[in-house]
């Protein structure tokens, strides 16, 4: 029971030296590879660099505490940023003090309803992020950002959240681009590039075991940084027009209590709410994935918690809304780390950088960082899937389309809204319209089919009608039509037999319904019956007068039914 | 294909002496029976009475000539009048020009939506509205209604479009209430009330025909409108503080154009819609239940058509938003009509009262509309319903709760909203988390049923998961959950079959969640298969590769899996 609640007890008693090497290693590893893209994240949101650090370290050691994923690495991430800057932009100007107090009340209103969904076991709300929506809204976002980075890796400047905004604010600029960090950027993304399409194959070429080369490919932007940081100190680039990082301040983040006014808080409730979900949903499925893998489950209600208590740590140190990320996960995963202690690890490695190194990143050039996202965030775009999906579905790739196009065009809130109630909207509207197939019987056997679909058994007075579909308010009257149309266009009807082996739930409207056809078809001398009625169906029909009026009879099973009206005919 | 754009053409031209009789008689009983309720429902919304009378006139006969049902009569309604009053009220002051206008915008607006649904053919749209819903906003809008003519019963004056508005605003006043008014109020209430439930009796008691004993019983109201308006006129009681409909401008309606400012039109659209919603569904269900009386039929989509040029009708003639009327209708269909043109004649008689008799109408009495309008709408106050929704379902009866306790608190955009999102919101719930069962044979039967509600035959190596709903974005994470649970409970398993008789969709996020279960079951030895999926499901695995990766088979029934895994067993 406490274990539930604290899943650090379910590791930490057993902890012994060998998985102390391993995660201490595993840490180190993800200390250093992980700075260059926490202080990216923090520009991306426009937020000072140094807060990517701070929103590394305190809301680590959260997750590790209340967490349930062994190897899930908690920080800023591409999307939460990119959201995160969105939503900052609406109620502040980037760069003000104001900024800066509203990213804090993002990430506590984030904690805070992560938390609250946690503890009132809500984690299923985020089923209705459908698989299409978060996938259209990755690809729209992937592109958005990569845009995005264009002016850092030309030295120039734009601005916006919408690809309009930032295409317009970029374009009279583009004239004026700077060629020492055009060199820098360019160079960074065509190696970072390099790296991962040749880089483990080549490495492997030349003769080193395997898991080293994987090392080193991933510590391809380590090395970026330190090259470029070295090259721009050496020439003192600065000076030529480079954007550099510049001074960071040292020491642990003090901590805030951002209790300003309600209206701000207002303001951010909504995408408060949304970052909350997707970075939920991201870190979930990735979390469920990787503990797929060693055969570990997560808990998606006590994530929320963990979640949830990481962006509140975030909130109180200077941070700025957080989840679990992709790639500080996977290097986490792959430098070997056995428990969350590795997580630990890491945030102590960022907390000491952070107290006492942070003057070596002075020189890092932000064309650097920005060839880092541009290249780990196109793994989002997944253009397949819209070709897959448009193949298999149309509603669902209604969904997907809408979703991208509103993210590119409306900005990131809209998407996801949009492409939320369009999905609802859709699969109301099919249920809506539900599909019906009269049967008839496979020749000897007790199985029937649709006879429009197979070679089957009838008879002319009774007509077994299957309703595919669970029968409420928005098909009740479907329902009806279907059946007098049914009854109008056969005068020799005498039954008919609704089967309800898919029919889930009968509520109160379509109950009238029922009530209306069974009436309806009195007056014509047909008799309605019910056959293959759920267990939950039938007890809900109990406690209604329907099978009292009920002109016929309630069979087990179509072949019950089958056999009646077959003998009869 | 013409006919069925213009409806007329399937009656007119066989069209002879003996109906013509027939439908004059009607339309003459009409015109006289609803001259009382249209000045009340005008002065319900807030408008001059006479705008009533105008929007009976060319409304009316836009209906007869495009709308589908043969009995229906068309006009300002209760229900309508008081969205009207509520609608009008949030842009501009009763009783000033701009209010007016504003009325004929809405007509319009609701016109034009309506026929715009029609020609979208988007009748299925008001499905929308369940049947708890309508029933509880049913049920709110007469209490709303009825509180809000007790000002006008006693003589005081109260105002507000919710609940606590109306009791707030007439408490204070009623101390000085009107004695006389009172009295004609108090009276005609009694009267009306009496006449309902007594009045058929004793009139066939004391030797009256039964039709004769119905329509004098139904001509209560125009009785007491005789009788109080006489009574009036001869002790002039409007100089004792009677208040009397009073000078009623006689004459047909100007033309209206309202072509006002850009801003009315946005802000009266959602009202304009609701109206236009609810307002078709109470017409059409009433159409709907006339027609099969007489097994007529109409047709949605054509009575949107008609309904929608029945309120454009009235909003280029001074009038209100109109829709087919219950107790209108009912009287018309009661005095014999056969084909509209009873509608038509009544329309001209109404015509001819605006023209010549509007002064016969000064000394009628406010109160004895108020009385006439608290009379007809207490029917629709449906309080057995509510418990009868409670015994049936839970999430019905919130449904139909909170559109109550909205209607009445919040007023009624809000009250039909909330009971539509609510609605909407616990079906999704409900098919997040699907019933499923683990099912076995029926000795001796091809039937298979739950292990749990049936004694049945298993066998322990084969699981056969029945899956009682439609795979979907909002349930896929919730079936690998109920998958992987059953996996890891029953280690001897080595298939897991997946029923899909009451899978009737299955979308591409569960396309993903089934692959991603094959997958994993794969990891573990454990083959997956399908059983009973129905021909449309089927057709749209085929476009995808789930099948190609399937590691078990797809079997046509339950029975043929179960014939498969018992003899291996």
């Amino acid at each position: 029971m406490f274990k539930r609640y604290f899943p650090i007890l379910t590791w930490l008693p057993h902890y012994h030296k060998r998985l102390l090497g391993a995660d201490v290693l595993a840490g180190l590893i993800v200390t250093v590879m992980v700075i260059p893209q926490s202080l990216a994240y923090a520009l991306l949101a426009g937020l000072p660099a140094v807060v990517g650090l701070y929103a590394s370290i305190l809301p680590q050691l959260m997750y590790t505490l209340l967490g349930t994923s062994r190897t899930l690495a908690v920080g800023p991430v591409a999307i939460i940023a990119l959201m995160t800057g969105a939503a900052l932009s609406s109620v502040a100007a980037p760069g003000s003090p104001d900024y800066l107090q509203a990213a804090l009340v993002l990430s506590l209103l984030s904690g805070g309803i992560l938390v609250a969904m946690g503890a009132l076991r809500m984690g299923f709300f985020s089923n209705f992020l459908s698989h299409p929506v978060i996938s259209g809204f990755l690809t729209a976002s992937g592109i958005l950002i990569a845009v995005s980075q264009l002016g850092s890796l030309m030295g120039v400047s734009s601005s916006g959240f919408t690809l309009v905004e930032r295409v317009m604010t970029l374009l009279p600029n583009l004239s004026s681009f700077n060629p020492y960090t055009v060199v820098i950027g360019a160079g960074t993304l065509f190696f970072l590039v390099a790296m991962r399409r040749y880089g483990k194959k080549s490495l492997r070429a030349i003769g080193l075991p395997t898991p080293f080369a994987d090392l080193i490919t991933k510590a391809g932007p380590v090395f970026a940084v330190v090259v470029t940081t070295l090259a721009t100190w050496h020439w003192q680039l600065a000076d030529d027009g480079v954007a550099v990082v510049g001074t960071i301040p040292s020491g642990l983040p003090a901590l805030s209590f951002p209790w300003v006014d309600a209206s701000l808080w207002r303001a951010l409730l909504i995408p408060a709410l949304l970052i909350s979900l997707v970075g939920f949903v991201e870190s979930v499925s990735m979390g469920q994935m990787l503990a797929a893998k060693r055969r570990q489950r997560i808990s998606p209600n006590q994530e929320l918690i963990g979640l949830g208590t990481a962006n509140l740590a975030a909130g109180f140190t200077s941070g700025m809304p957080v989840t679990g990320g992709l790639s500080r996960t996977v290097i986490n995963y792959d430098a070997g780390a056995q428990t969350p202690a590795a997580g630990a690890f890491a945030a102590l490695g960022i907390a000491l950088v952070t107290m006492a190194f942070t003057g070596w990143l002075f020189y890092l050039p932000i064309a650097t960082l920005a060839a880092t996202i541009t290249v780990s965030i196109l793994t989002l775009v997944d253009i397949p899937m819209l070709r897959q999906t448009w193949h298999y579905s149309r509603s669902d790739f209604a969904a997907m389309a809408v979703t991208i196009l509103l993210t590119l065009v409306e900005g990131i809130e809209a998407g996801i809204i949009g492409g939320v109630v369009l999905s609802i909207a859709l699969f109301l509207y099919r249920t809506s319209r539900p599909h019906s197939a009269l049967v008839g019987r496979v020749p000897d056997t007790e199985h029937f089919r649709n006879i429009e679909r197979h070679d089957v058994e009838t008879v002319s007075h009774a007509a077994l009608l299957r309703i595919d579909e669970s029968l409420y308010f928005a098909n009740a009257r479907y329902l009806e039509d279907t059946v007098y149309n049914l009854v109008a266009s056969r005068p020799e009807l005498e039954h008919v037999v609704l089967i309800c082996s898919a029919v889930n739930l009968i509520d109160a409207s379509a109950l009238e319904s029922l009530d209306a056809i069974n009436a309806r078809l009195k007056d014509s001398d047909v008799k309605l019956h019910l056959a293959e009625v759920k267990g939950p169906v039938m007890d809900q029909l109990k406690k209604s007068d329907f099978l009292d009026a009920l002109t016929g009879r309630v069979f087990l099973s179509t072949y019950a039914a089958w056999r009646e009206f077959s003998k009869a005919g």
